[in-house]
C-alpha cells in the first residue's frame, strides 16, 4: 500500500525535511513530481534519491541545466510557471504544499481542484484565500492536513466531532530572538540578530517573521480558517523551549497539548502517514531530561503584529492578502537594511490602513482578485518604504 | 436526554466531587442510588440535594439513623453489604465506582454484570482483578471509563484505533511531600508530614500512598490493565505542579498530553459527559499565569514501590491483590505509628515474597479466590508488622 506524493517546494527547508521523512520509509511512498523554484542541483539530487517521476523547476531559464543534471535517469523534466501548475494539478494521494510565500497559493489550489489531499505548509494559502480554499476543498472532497508544527499540533488534539466543546485554541510562540529585548534594542536590531532563531532552523523570511511575531499573526489567521472557531477563541502563549506546539482547551477544563522535539520531520511524518501513524526520523521527547517548560503571555506592545493579525481576521481574506504581501516586502527591505526591525509591523499597519481607506480589501471569491490585490499591496508597500527611507 | 447514575462511595472525596459535578448541571442526570459506608448525615444530605431514588449505607447498624434522616423525602433506604451489592447491580447509564479499597471490587463487578458503564475511581478493581474485570466488561458490553486523574488524562489522548502506534504511556507523579527529602528524613517522617500533599486534597490512605509512591505503583498496574500496552511501555515522570496528568507518546515522535488545574471535578465531568464534553465546575487552566512546569525522573531508591509495582505487573492479578492489601494494612499501621514510613514498601515486598514463596499468588479467574487472597495478605501483613514492632 504505497501512497503517491508530489512535493511543491522540494528544495526548501520543509521540502528537505519531507524528503528525509520519505527516505526513512521509501517503501511507503511513490513520488510523482518534485517541484522547486531555482535550485537545480538540489532538485536533481532529490529526484535521483526518491525515484521521482517528474522534476519541475519554476525558473524557466533553468530547463537545460536541469535536463542535463538528470540526463540518463528517465526523470521527466519541465520548467516554468505553467509546468509548476500542471504538476500540482496531477492527482496524487497527497500533495505537499511547501512553497514559500504567495507564489504557493495557485499551485495548491490546482492540487485541491484535482482532488488530491493537501499537506499544507504554505501559510499564504489560508491567509490570503482561506475562504475560497476551504469552500473548494469541501466541494472537491479534498482533505487539508495542516503541516505547520503549530497547526499540526492543534489538529492532533482537536476533537472534530464536537466543535461546541472547544473553548480555546492556543498557538505557542518561541518568542524568537527578541523575547527579552527592550523596544530600544529591537529598534536597532540587525538582520543578523533577527536571523538567530533559538529553536528552529527555517528559511530566512519565516525566521524574521518569528522575530517580529508576524509569523504568529499569520498562524493565527491560518488557524482561524483551518478550524471551526471564532477569532476570540484563539490565543497565543509564549513558550521559549518550543516543546509544546499547540493546545486545545475544552469546556470541561481539559487542555490537550501536543509536544515533540522541535523538528519539522514530526508534523511532516504525521501528515504523510495520516490517518494512521508511522515511525518517523524524529528524536524521542523525554520530559524528565528536558526538565522544564516555561510559558508567558505575549507582550503586545513589543509585538504589535499579534494585535494587527486579530484586526485582519475580522476584515477577511483581502486583509490577509495585504498583511502577507506587505510583510514579504517588509522583510526583504529589512534584510536589505532599508528599514529598521520595528518598521516591519509599522509598514504592515500603514499599508493595511491605506488600502482599507481606499476600500480595496473587500475581495470577491475569485483567486484572480486576490492575486491582483497581492500585487497592489506589494507596490504600495514599496512606495511606503521609499518614503520611510527618504 | 438525562443520564441515569448511581454513585458508590458518595460521601468520600471523589463522591463529593461527583455530587458537585451533578449539581453543576442537575438537568442532565437522574440519580438512582447513592451508596456510602458509614456517614449517614452526608449521605442523607446528598440524597436530598440530588433527588436520589435510593440511599444505601454499608454499615447495617446505621439503618434506623438513615431512615430517620430521610423521613418524609420518599427516598428508599436500605443498609448492609447485600444492599450495597444490590444497588450496584441495578442497571444505570453510568455507575460511578468511588469506594475506597478492596471493598469496592465486588460492587463494581455487580455493575459490570448489570451492563452499566463504569466510571472507575476504585483502583483496586483493576489492581486486584484487572484480568477478570476486563474479560467481564467485554462479555457484558460495558465500557470502563477511567476516572483517576492520570488514567482519565491518558484515556483522553490515547488513540484507541491504532494501538501499534503507541510508543509510551506516561503517568505523572507530583512526587508528594517527600520529593526532595533524603532517605534519612523519610525514615523518621511522621503521619502529619506524610499527609501534607502539595496539590491534591484527597482521602488519608491515598495521600500516604502518594507520599510513598505506592499510589503511583497502583496506578501503573491499573494503566497496564486499562490500556492495550506492555509493562515496558509504561513510564513515570515526576511533575511537582500536577498540571500535566498523563501523556501518550506515539511512534512518530508526537507526545499528546492532558493538562488541567488539579481538581477531581475535571476527570469526573469528563466521565459523566462522555462521549461528548460538557461544561464543568473546574477553573480554566492558563499556562501564561502558571508560568512553569517542571519534570524529573523518579528516584527509584527513595521510592522502591515503583520498582516493586513493575514486578507485580509481571506476576499478575494475585500479586496485585497482595500489593494492595498489604499496603492498606501498612498505611493503617503507619498512621497508628506502629511502623515507620520507609517500612511501608519494605512490608509490601516482604509480604509479596512470603506469599510468592508459598505459591499463593497464582489465582484462578474467580473473584472469590481474589477476595480470599486479599484476606490472607492482610493477615500476613499484620503478622509481619507484629514482628517489626517487636
Amino acid at each position: 500500500m504505497t501512497k503517491s506524493l508530489s512535493v511543491l517546494g522540494a528544495t526548501g527547508s520543509v521540502g528537505a525535511s519531507t524528503l528525509k521523512v520519505i527516505a526513512h520509509s521509501p517503501e511507503r511512498y511513490e513520488v510523482n513530481a518534485l517541484v522547486a523554484g531555482r535550485n537545480v542541483e538540489a532538485l536533481a539530487k532529490a529526484c535521483r534519491e526518491t525515484n521521482a517521476k517528474r522534476a519541475v523547476i519554476g525558473d524557466a531559464s533553468k530547463y537545460d541545466e536541469l535536463k542535463a543534471a538528470l540526463a540518463g535517469t528517465g526523470v521527466e523534466v519541465s520548467a516554468g510557471r505553467a509546468a509548476v501548475l500542471e504538476a500540482a494539478g496531477q492527482k496524487v494521494d497527497l500533495l505537499v504544499s511547501a512553497m514559500v510565500g504567495a507564489a504557493g497559493l495557485e499551485p495548491t489550489v490546482e492540487g485541491i481542484k484535482a482532488g488530491s489531499n493537501i499537506a499544507l505548509a504554505n501559510k499564504e494559502t489560508m491567509v490570503c484565500a482561506g475562504t475560497i480554499v476551504c469552500g473548494l476543498t469541501e466541494k472537491r472532497g479534498s482533505k487539508l492536513l495542516p503541516m505547520d508544527s503549530e497547526h499540526n499540533a492543534i489538529f492532533q488534539v482537536f476533537e472534530q466531532d464536537d466543535p461546541k466543546a472547544i473553548d480555546k485554541v492556543i498557538v505557542t510562540a518561541s518568542g524568537g530572538p527578541f523575547r527579552k529585548s527592550t523596544l530600544d534594542e529591537m529598534r536597532v536590531a540587525t538582520p543578523e540578530m533577527a536571523l538567530k532563531h533559538p529553536n528552529w532552523s527555517m528559511g530566512q523570511r519565516i525566521t524574521i517573521d518569528s522575530a517580529s511575531m508576524v509569523n504568529k499573526g499569520l498562524e493565527l489567521i491560518e488557524a482561524f480558517h483551518l478550524f471551526p472557531i471564532t477569532a476570540e477563541q484563539l490565543d497565543v502563549v509564549v513558550h521559549p523551549q518550543s516543546i509544546v506546539h499547540g493546545m486545545v482547551r475544552y469546556c470541561d477544563g481539559s487542555l490537550l497539548a501536543h509536544m515533540s522535539v522541535p523538528d519539522m520531520c514530526g508534523p511532516i511524518a504525521h501528515c504523510l502517514a495520516w490517518p494512521t501513524r508511522k515511525t518517523a526520523p524524529v528524536a524521542d521527547l523525554d520530559l524528565g531530561m528536558i526538565g522544564r517548560l516555561d510559558f508567558e503571555k505575549p507582550d503586545l506592545e513589543r509585538f504589535p503584529a499579534l494585535s494587527l493579525a486579530r484586526r485582519v481576521m475580522e476584515m477577511g481574506d483581502g486583509a490577509g492578502t495585504v498583511f502577507n504581501a506587505a510583510d514579504e516586502v517588509a522583510v526583504e527591505a529589512f534584510l536589505g537594511r532599508k528599514i529598521g526591525f520595528l518598521q516591519i509591523p509599522e509598514l504592515l499597519e500603514d499599508v493595511l490602513n491605506r488600502l482599507h481607506t481606499q476600500n480595496m480589501l473587500d475581495c470577491s471569491d475569485q483567486l484572480e482578485e486576490i492575486l491582483q490585490l497581492d500585487q497592489v499591496a506589494r507596490r504600495v508597500a514599496n512606495e511606503v518604504i521609499g518614503k520611510m527611507a527618504a
